[in-house]
């Protein structure tokens, strides 16, 4: 059983020690990049040697803030720190010589598996990243610029730069002071929320003028053939978090995007809904599953069958009003 | 000359007074809608009479913040408050009568003209509603959860929910305190920047599939047709901000939207910049102006001719390298 800590504990906890490494996330996102860089700055300004594991799924977008960071080959580490991992599943390949005897897990995700020796879990928190916060603060009684750059990351990527329904006002509070504390919030906004590549573009335009209505505009679908992919010139990158496209139009309580992948036959699907429809009750029909509001499954099946089929679903799990 | 008082002097100066009517301005926006539905309700939680001068350009989206706030026929304001407005150009037609002695202005814009008698302008302020903020803190020493979400309103909509450049660390503090006070952020993110009409998707399928770029991506030119709007089914409404499309393009220094008014030879054009491109000047050059990342004009020729025309001139605007 893993031992549980406060934030201020935590912070002891590193104070006492020495001779870090931190771990990220598969298909690493701004939480667990902005966390791991914050935390090694922290912690190398509190005089300790930390480093991060190199994450061989990095993308470009949130390189700079870790990659002179990578431990170097040979390191070896006293203790390890994974950040904003709920569990072992969700190490890299590179981190899984880890994963029976990780140090400390700090993470906020309510189904954390608790597999550290000790555990920092704030299940109340938006974001890893006002975690991390309040234990670099616990630490050294303030944060430098470089580290509240990267935390900044950190809270905006995981709640939609404050917009999703997961923000806090702990999460506004704590941005409000890590702008005090440096972090160049204006040129990551517009890094983070307001560029999108010219492949990004044409994908949204031809998702937005062939999105399919039903059941009066409460479903909307949207699909993406490898056709368009090719004709935009896109790669997955420029695809990020697009399913959520079809649920910003106005009255849609389920949004679907399916993706065709390899073949005709081969398609991914993901729903997004908002109360009182339930993506994982819908996906769990079709042998996936997910949360209630985000959900998703793979099907061999061409696109129009898969409509088909979605929609005679879909009617069962609508408000009948 | 006006009286410039503080946020504490403008409390005093409100509790010492009674019977007023807030004006807010035309084409209203979140925050002089969101601050006029704060201070009012906060007024009248501070045991004063007050009420809103009705706005005939307020649309659907703001309505229910002020409706019942109206001031009714016959309504004799001892003391007239403006609120967000600069100067009183921007009074609407049925404010025009109050122009020349409104007694307090509450402001946050650099080019306010001190038309007020007193003045309360707070010029380093992302948003009017932070200014209201901390009047009625003054005022009163806590908020309603009804004046929250109207000031949530307000600092929300003026920073594009806190992702412009604008935004400080003062306002998210602001809009930190304002959700403990009970403003129901989650439903009011949801409903001004994650809702869209089909309308608007449509609208924003076009221009993204049909965006054109020139001089190696440093320029992009999206055009609205008359043709576009009736196709799309779209009013004035669904194409709210859409100059601002362009700009999100990586690479993009110059991104400009061509709308076709009321001909094929009468077009509004908006032409909004990043640094070193400047969009006032730009605009100068075809009879307009503005602001330096945001500018405009009208101008009498087919589209074909203006792109033609704004070309030749951006040439001499973009950065050589």
């Amino acid at each position: 059983m893993s031992i549980r800590m406060t934030t201020s504990e935590t912070a002891a906890w590193l104070d006492e020690r020495d001779n870090y490494l931190i771990i990220t996330h598969r298909r690493p996102d701004g939480d667990t990049i902005g966390c791991a860089g914050a935390l090694v700055q922290g912690l190398r300004e509190a005089g300790k040697t930390a480093y991060i594991l190199n994450n061989p799924e990095i993308t470009p977008r949130y390189l700079r803030f870790v990659e002179n960071y990578w431990a170097p080959d040979g390191y070896e580490p006293e203790y390890t720190i994974s950040v904003d991992i709920a569990s072992c599943d969700l190490f890299t390949e590179n981190a899984m010589v880890y994963k029976d005897h990780v140090s400390l897990c700090i993470d906020h995700h309510p189904s954390n598996t608790l597999y550290a020796k000790t555990t920092c879990l704030v299940d109340a928190s938006a974001t890893c990243g006002e975690i991390i916060y309040d234990i670099l603060i616990a630490l050294s009684g303030s944060i430098s610029a470089k580290s509240a750059e990267s935390l900044y990351v950190a809270v905006t990527t995981d709640t939609g730069c404050f917009a999703y329904a997961n923000t806090t006002s702990n999460t506004l509070r704590t941005a409000s002071l890590l702008i005090e504390a440096g972090a160049p919030s204006a040129a990551l906004n517009k890094m983070l929320f307001r560029t999108k590549t010219q492949q990004r573009i044409q994908v949204e335009g031809i998702i937005y003028t062939n999105l399919e209505f039903y059941y009066g505009g409460k479903v909307a679908i949207a699909t993406i053939t490898k056709e368009t992919m090719e004709f935009a010139n896109a790669i997955e990158d420029d695809v990020d978090d697009i399913a959520s496209l079809p649920m910003v139009v106005q009255g849609v309580l389920a949004g679907i995007t399916i993706r065709e992948m390899t073949s005709a036959q081969d398609c991914k699907v993901s729903v997004r809904t908002a109360t009182p429809v339930n993506a994982h009750a819908i996906s769990e029909n079709f042998g996936g599953g997910g949360h209630a509001m985000a959900a998703g499954f793979t099907i061999k099946k061409t696109i129009p069958e898969i409509k088909e089929a979605l929609l005679e679903t879909l009617r069962n799990h609508l408000p009948k009003t």
